[in-house]
Parts: C-alpha cells; structure tokens; sequence
C-alpha cells in the first residue's frame, strides 16, 4: 500500500517504564508493523524506544516526533526524526498526527497526550495507563490492536 | 509591588460551563487580582471570561495566551492578550507561565493544562474539577486562594 | 488609556549590538512609552535589554516574548516575560502580537521577525537593518516613531 | 541506504510561482531521490507540490511539514505529512529539519525559511530566489544539487 494511505498508530508512554511496560511496547510496535500502519511516537526512549524496535523488526516504518533541536536525538529505530524544538508543548503533535492512540503506562507526558487524543476526537486505547473517561482499556497488546484496527 | 515580581496565577477551565462554575471563576479572578497577583488563562470565554471579569472588576492585570493568531480574539477583560497561533498546543504554555494554577470545571483542554502543570511541577489547585493525582481539591475560592498562597 | 487598546510596538533586533545600536534601542523604547504604547520584544538581552530599559525609564510597559521555558530568563527591564519553549520559532510570534515593527541592526534571528512582519502585513521600519523590500527605512529613533504612529 | 541515515534536502519556495519556477522544483524533487536523499518541505503546492511530485515520480520519500492541523491537507505527492498546527511558524521547522535548504523563488514565507537556515548554520542553495548574504546561488537544478551535495 502506498505510504501516504498507510493507518497512522501512535504509541504514547513513558520514558523510564518497568521491563514489563517495555516488554508489551515492543510487542505492540511489531504489531502495528504486521498490519502495515506506520508508528507515530515521541521518538526518545522507554516506551517509544521499545515500541519503535518492535516496529522496526517487523519491518515497518517509524516517525520520531521530538522535543529537541536536533532529529539525531531520537531512539536508533526511528526512521523519519522530526525535530520541533517545542519541548513538551510536541505531545500535542503527537496525538494530532496519529489517526489512534495507543497508552502503554507513562506519566503525565501521557497524560497530556491522552488529554490532547480526546480534544482532537481520535480513539485511545489504554494498557496499564491513565484510567480516564475517553481511555479504552486492553489487556494484552493484541487485543490492544484489535480495538485499534476495529471501527 | 513591580509588575515582574508579581505572582502569576493560572486560571483554566471549559469555554462553556455551568452558570454556577463562571460564578466560582470570577470570585476566583477577584481574589487573585486582591491579592495583588496577575491573572493567566487562555484569553477566551467560559471560565476564561468569567475570571478576567472578576480581576478587572478588582482592578487586576490580565494576560491571555490565546490559541489563534489575532490579539483581538481574546475575550474584553483581558489586558495583555498573546496570539499564539499554536492551536490546544498552547495549553503547554499556559501553565509554563503560571506559578501556580486553579483548575475550575474543565473537559479535556483543562486536562491538558493540568497534565502540563505536573509536568513543569506547578501546584494546581481544583475546584470542581479532575479528581488526578496532583491536583489538590479545594471547596471554595477562598480556600483555592489560600492553597495557592500558602507555601 | 486602557491596556487593551494600547498601541503595541515591536522592537526587533540583535543579541549582541554594537554600542551605537544599544544607543538607538534605548531611545526607541523611550518614545514608544512617551506615546503610550506597549513594547513587545523578544525580551533577551542586547536591543532588546536596551529597548526595554527605555521603555522603562520612561514608564512604559514591556512584555518579553522568550524563547526558553523560563521566564526569569527575561531581561531585568520586562514587566510581563511569556515564557514560550519553542526556540526561535517563538520569533513568528514577536511579529504576529506587534502592530508595528522597529528593526534594530540584527542579524538572521531579526531578518525571520521581518520576514514574518511581512507575512502577517505589519508595517516594519528599519533603523540600520536589513535592506529588503517591504522595510521602510528610517534614520533616527524620532524618524522611525514617526513612521511608526503615521497611517 | 537505511532511511534514517539518508540526506535530508528541504526545498522551500512560493505556493503560486510562475510556471517555469514549478519546472525547477519539479527538477529538483527528481534529483534530490536520485540522490537517495529524502525530500523536505512545507507539504502544500506551487514549489511545494511541484518538487514533491518529481521526487515520488523518481521513487523518492517525501515528508511535508504543514501548518495546518490535519495530515490530509498535504498534497498529493507527499508520503509522511506531519501537521504542525502553527501555521507560518512551521517554517522553522522545515529549515530544522533539513540538512541543505535549496529555496527556489519565494516571498516572505521563503524569506523567512532561508533566515531560519541561517540561524540553523544549514547551507542554503537559491534558484531565483531571495539574494540574501547566506545563499549560494545556482543556474539550474543540476548545479543546485550538486552544490547541496559537496562538502
């Protein structure tokens, strides 16, 4: 399928989750690769570093969109580094370029995103994230998926 | 007091809430503006209105940091209005220009704002808000106040 | 007057002047309070410090328009500092909240206010700036306020 | 090549040129992913469509960073649209992000890209563009591209 028409899956987290977080982040990104979606992340670490490795083992494609000044400080499985210069003000371009969320535990840089995911109308799905009206919960990363892909 | 040393007391809440939470914000606005300190909010209606009103009325001074590119967007009690042309991205800064912030009534855009106060480690203060870990609960304007002063 | 419906006049211009810049940028900011206008500027140091410090001593009121996430970093002469995170892009937003532009000397960060001056349709005068088309050029501080306020 | 260690090449330019200026960023889109490099710009028409089109049409990638707030405004030559939703302050990150700007005719919105070039220490090719001191002007696609290439 051609890029431009490929689903846009964003997987939002934190930066410093426990393996078990890290572990269901990649699992999530090698999903999302099998199905063809691309990934949308904040392109540093934690859980957008595992999920973005997961991505990339599939074979998919990965877009880092970062606080910074410089596209090199993105995880090394980012394919296309997006540098905005706008600190944490980029949650909010991360959810606005992802056509469903998907919230692997995190902290309040999640939350903001979730905040921003529900303002601007697209589908959140949660796993062991913020418990918050608008936030559908999965258990596991294929039902995760599976509610992301469902319409 | 000199304007630069001034406290700067963030105001955030819905553009459409009940009659009884644009009531809460203009007390709320009037408190601030008597305690000397400078109001910050978003610069539109709703809560946003409302406690502009209520600082003016107390002879304060506004600062609305809007989400458009024209000045003249912001609601009439606003003194300083900021276009910011940054779209629901410009939540991020009103809480990095807010010393402390009161949340009143809210949907997600509150939310937003909230989840950046935790992020820039800023005291929030809610009345009849989001119950999230971090925002301290307060029952009326005066105790929002007196949070927000005390240190 | 009130605040709101005050001229506001941007001072945009380099980090590092050579003293006889400073100079103009002191006198600048001087008469831009003297006309009971506001000063907008990027509110760091150099002309912009210099304009500012006219404007204070003259009773104006300055608003600083920062690139970083603090608002302390803003020079001693700013009485409302906004604190934006977005580096130099926050150089868009010097233009876009100044109803006229004063040009200062300056280097490439002052050409991209130009450019953005004229984007946004705002007049823009030059005092030893940047000689491009859509600057109105002046020879004295007086000169360029003349400008300024002329319709 | 892996795509993340690709040549980044921006091209900025106006979204009403003349015919023979969508001729040259055609061109230039063309040997830009002849290169092997990926493809940089503001994502909407006029030099921006044209040289996205002859990119995509030499099996290129092509990335468009928008004003706007919705990833289909781009045109239909780009591969990875990212809606910044700040409109012209965008311009900063296109220059950002790419590693060589090559401008090609262009107002204000040009201008104000190649002084963000500038500040970014990036080198800037022009084709009948802005003649600005930072600009390295060139006759025809080919000596642009071979200019954008050397070390």
């Amino acid at each position: 399928m051609e890029t431009r028409k490929k689903v846009r899956i964003g997987v939002i987290g934190g930066g410093s989750p426990e393996l078990k977080f890290r572990q269901i982040a990649f699992e999530v990104g090698k999903l999302i690769a099998e199905k063809g979606a691309i990934l949308i992340c904040g392109g540093l670490g934690g859980v957008m570093e595992a999920t973005s490795q997961g991505a990339k083992e599939a074979g998919g494609l990965t877009v880092g969109i970062l606080p910074g000044n410089n596209p090199d400080q993105a995880n090394p499985y980012i394919d296309i580094p997006i540098a905005t210069n706008m600190g944490h003000s980029r949650n909010s371009l991360v959810a606005l370029n992802s056509d469903v969320l998907i919230a692997i535990d995190g902290q309040y840089g999640t939350l903001s995103e979730i905040a921003f995911g529900c303002i601007y109308r697209k589908k959140i799905i949660g796993l062991g994230s913020w418990d918050i009206k608008g936030v559908i919960p999965a258990e596991t990363p294929e039902e995760a998926i599976k509610l992301a892909f469902s319409s």
